[in-house]
């Protein structure tokens, strides 16, 4: 036997008692006569005490543990006389008698330690050493009870867990596949799906009703920060479902989550239709956690003579409170050339500020008066102390670099508060966006989007400028900013699909060739369905107040898709190659970055 | 709203109440003035009724309703006038006030019922009309539920769901891989896991304690009946634990599956040694729904003149009782033909019938009188009417042999009953199986598996004998003759797995190249350790009492590997494979099997 209790779950209650533990030696400490020893394991972390005069020989070999040895110990509960209150096993420790070295460890390459020294690609290196850090197994074993807690939710739901088929066909559209050579079929490929919408809508058609499923999902993009090659889903569709029930149903898991995981009581979400969080917040997954609306000036600010606001479709503004004493001259200059940084792209940045002696500064005070200014200050309630920070050009961009900077601004006033969460349902997005460069419409959502109800006939008799006005019944749950997850009622109706595969520019061959399996079983009785996926990783990390999801991933892959532990991708065999009926083609030598 | 309520769930409880129901049309009957259709979806079926007289309209419109149509209707719920006792719903009927067509369906190409007349190329082929029977959809159904019951029971265990890569590092060692081309490291592959055996264990090396996963792997062999490139497996690992620790938790998971989905208590599991099982019923994993164990037979059998038996290693025989009477000599050959099959090899089949009159009919009449024949029958407490089968020559083939004849009397005697299971641990197996042809060892189970503690002393300083003789802490869990799942203890000790990989004939370059990152992960603490796989699809089909996993997957593969519904694997763009750097060696057109 290994051990009769784990390393946190010994208490005053168990004083006398003779236990065995094993675990990894975290840290030992030589008092004198007194040796300690901090084993740990994955619950916790239990003193071992050795006296010198008591047992000499067992003393020794404690005093001879290196960090990161796996021991068993075995000894009396005792009541600490120096007791550690921040640890759930403060009060007692083990009077140790035997004593066994299970394997010896060589010194790890950073400290295993909630802080540790050890840079990213180290602990990528060596992840079996950084997941006994708290900081990441903590985080796995969220992303453990998140799973069931999803599972629960649903399943008591009536939602049925079915696995779809990871190799399937490759289709051109969207993101890259990664393929897969099949051997059986010399010259064909299989590849790795990007989501399982496909397989999810022929469950309905196959009338399973409703579908939910936990599951990788793999993408061959270029590696941004934060970006995984493969990454998990949950995934579900419904039959018979209007908006109304799948919002409520995943604003119902999504509370329950929160509930069961975090003990936090989320409260009846908000929906806002995606125009509506374009002109108020400047982005379709606006930081509910704090104010800073948009104001539109174009009314007060146009016609003065001040010619970048006259010529801009749009002047918009928001209101940073309370910063105007403390924001220098210099810190202004800063924060313009930070909206001006290539990222951002703005031209400039207009500011006004109310300075708490009622004085007002701004970059414009030569084309506006106070009075003026106070006008546009009236529209943003603005206060002795706050400041405008205002700009202007084509409606999009101007909107979209203001959001950059009410994000920012936000930041750096502390409004983004850990433990605050602002859930939002963003509705209505549009159908179609129309791609300016290759002249042709791109599905905003996926190409089997239904058009709103009342949209269809638009649909399929308007011109072309009705086609880039249509809105989908698509939606997307945000939480403080991060998009959780999206989806859409689905079009169910084979002349519909049709028409929408037209507008994307696919011939009929090429949607007969890529979605022709979709388009036979929408004919033989397709009900209407919808559903949507959240993006697991992101949901682990945004209720954890974190940034990055790779902390929630077990084995991450690197930026460039390596896993750097067991060194993968590698070359293969010639062999493989040979069954596989491949041949190498010429590879250049990888240039610096 | 598509729906108030489903199909399943009316009863006589709601008669009076309007309902709006959703689903397919199963069929329609016209009964003179009225037209009766069932409306099927997910849960049920519910009889909506139509009266020519009340609404001619309607009534025409129902009549034009075709197969798997999909139809809205509303109506008020009465009680039937002749009830269905059959059908959770048949004491009610759905008054229609309005109908709604949402789709129309063309014909299905077979009937969508219980029994279908579709064979398995077109049920494959449109899956989603085959899910729609019960046969199918009550066996995902059943697979959701056993999958929710696994991670229940496991995180109640402290178990922790964590997901390992599906983009791994290809291993030429065991089954062939599917590798996966890397776009961002050109002529480097990235490959599919056939088990996540490498992470779990460097989970356990990273101190998560309790691992599991229900998780898809891959395995690209060639395919026989029954198998699939890509399955599922419940894979478990844990730390500081016995042989004991681990069948006693994944007995109490099968235990808690078998109860919770079939309410069927399975009691204690008994153990029995490999050696054991070969000895009594010839196989590693033995069907014990009946008993027809081995008796040997050399010391009674041997020695007689008869020199088929003389020569042989081993005499070995089984009792089939009661069929002594019904078993002609007809009957009798073709067993013999059916034994002499190249599938089984046999050289012959000795029979001894005691009929039912007292007298003894066999094939060895000549070498034997009727005293030495009951004595062998005393053996096997043979009974007037019963048969003895006996087979000789070389131990292993003829236990092998004999075993096949087990197991078809069990089934022609229907010994092997529906909603009989008996589990069984198989334990005790031998560590290494020497394969003459190559003069090397092969892992019995894998090659982290470690010997029994007290073999490890003989492994590392034995000669080559004692290798064959060594023996394994791995086991199997075996359930009516099939192999549910199985598992062992590792090694966590970097010189006894560099000793086995010796072993196993990989150079200490190989070992390093293909496991290095274990190998050194083992260097930095290694917890002892071990785990063990259940495979999901197998034993979701022998707890229903089916002999074949496909349909408990959604979307299964056929013999050649092929996706029938989506038609995968599929020759992929040009442009992809300049991508990836890879060309189409020659491939041959293919011969017909």
């Amino acid at each position: 036997m290994y051990r009769s209790h784990n390393c946190g779950e010994l208490r005053m209650d168990h004083v006398g008692q003779e236990v065995t533990l094993s675990g990894w030696v975290q840290i030992g400490r030589d008092l004198g006569g007194m040796t300690f020893v901090d084993l740990r394991d994955r619950y916790g972390i239990t003193q071992l005490a050795f006296n010198l005069d008591d047992n000499a020989d067992l003393c020794m070999q404690a005093r001879k543990l290196g960090r990161e040895f796996v021991i068993t110990a075995v000894g009396k509960v005792r009541e600490r006389s120096s007791k550690n209150p921040d640890r759930p096993t403060g009060n007692i420790e083990i009077e140790v008698t035997e004593l066994k070295v299970l394997n010896a460890a060589k010194t790890p390459p950073f400290t295993i330690t909630e802080e540790t020294d050890g840079g990213d690609d180290l602990r990528m290196k060596y992840r079996y050493l950084d997941i006994r850090r708290n900081a990441v197994k903590d985080n796995i074993i969220f992303r453990s009870k998140l799973g069931l807690e999803t599972r629960k939710y649903l399943t008591s739901q009536d939602f049925v867990e079915i696995e779809t088929p990871f190799l399937i066909k490759s289709t051109p559209e969207g993101a890259r596949d990664f393929v897969v050579p099949s051997r059986l079929n010399p010259g064909q490929f299989y590849a790795l799906p990007q989501s399982p919408q496909t397989f999810k809508q022929i469950l309905m058609v196959g009338g399973m009703d409703k579908y939910f499923q936990i599951v990788k999902c793999f993408r061959d993009e270029d590696l941004r920060a934060d970006r995984q090659p493969e990454f998990t889903q949950i995934d579900c569709e419904m039959s018979f479902v209007t908006i109304e029930d799948i919002l409520n149903t995943f604003e119902g898991l999504t509370k329950h989550l929160f509930k069961y995981t975090l003990d936090i009581d989320l409260g009846d979400f908000p929906r806002m239709e995606y125009d509506e969080a374009l002109k108020r917040y400047g982005s379709d997954k606006p930081d509910l956690r704090f104010d800073m609306e948009f104001v539109e000036l174009n009314d007060v600010a146009q016609n003065a003579g001040f010619s970048v606001f006259d010529d801009a479709e749009l002047v918009v503004g928001i209101c940073a409170e309370g910063i105007a004493d403390s924001y220098s001259n210099k810190d202004m200059k800063k924060l313009t050339e930070w909206m001006q940084r290539p990222q951002i792209g703005a031209k400039g940045l207009v500011y006004v500020k109310f300075q708490a002696d009622g004085s007002i500064k701004s970059t414009v005070g030569k084309f506006f008066d106070d009075d003026q200014l106070r006008a546009w200050g009236a529209k943003f309630d603005a206060k002795p102390g706050d400041v405008l920070f205002i700009v202007s050009g084509e409606a999009e961009k101007s909107r979209k670099q203001l959001s950059e900077l009410r994000l920012e601004m936000g930041r750096r006033l502390g409004l983004m508060k850990k433990g605050d969460f602002k859930p939002l349902w963003v509705i209505d997005f549009p159908l179609l966006e129309w791609d300016e460069e290759s002249e042709r419409f791109h599905a905003m959502h996926h190409p089997f989007t239904s058009p709103k109800q009342e949209e269809i006939e638009k649909m399929l008799n308007g011109d072309h400028e009705t086609m880039k006005s249509l809105k989908a019944d698509a939606y997307d749950l945000v939480i403080n900013g991060a998009e959780i997850g999206g989806g859409s009622i689905r079009i169910h109706d084979r002349e519909l699909q049709s028409k929408n595969f037209d507008l994307l520019g696919f011939t009929k061959e090429e949607a007969e060739e890529q979605f022709g399996f979709l388009l036979g079983a929408f004919e033989y009785g397709a009900p209407p369905h919808g559903g949507l996926a959240f993006g697991f990783d992101r949901l682990c990390a945004v209720m954890n107040g974190q940034s990055s999801i790779r902390d929630f991933i077990a084995f991450p892959k690197n930026n460039q898709g390596r896993d750097m532990m067991i060194d993968a991708p590698s070359p293969v065999d010639q062999t493989q190659l040979n069954e596989l009926k491949l041949e190498l083609g010429e590879i250049e030598t990888k240039e610096e970055a």
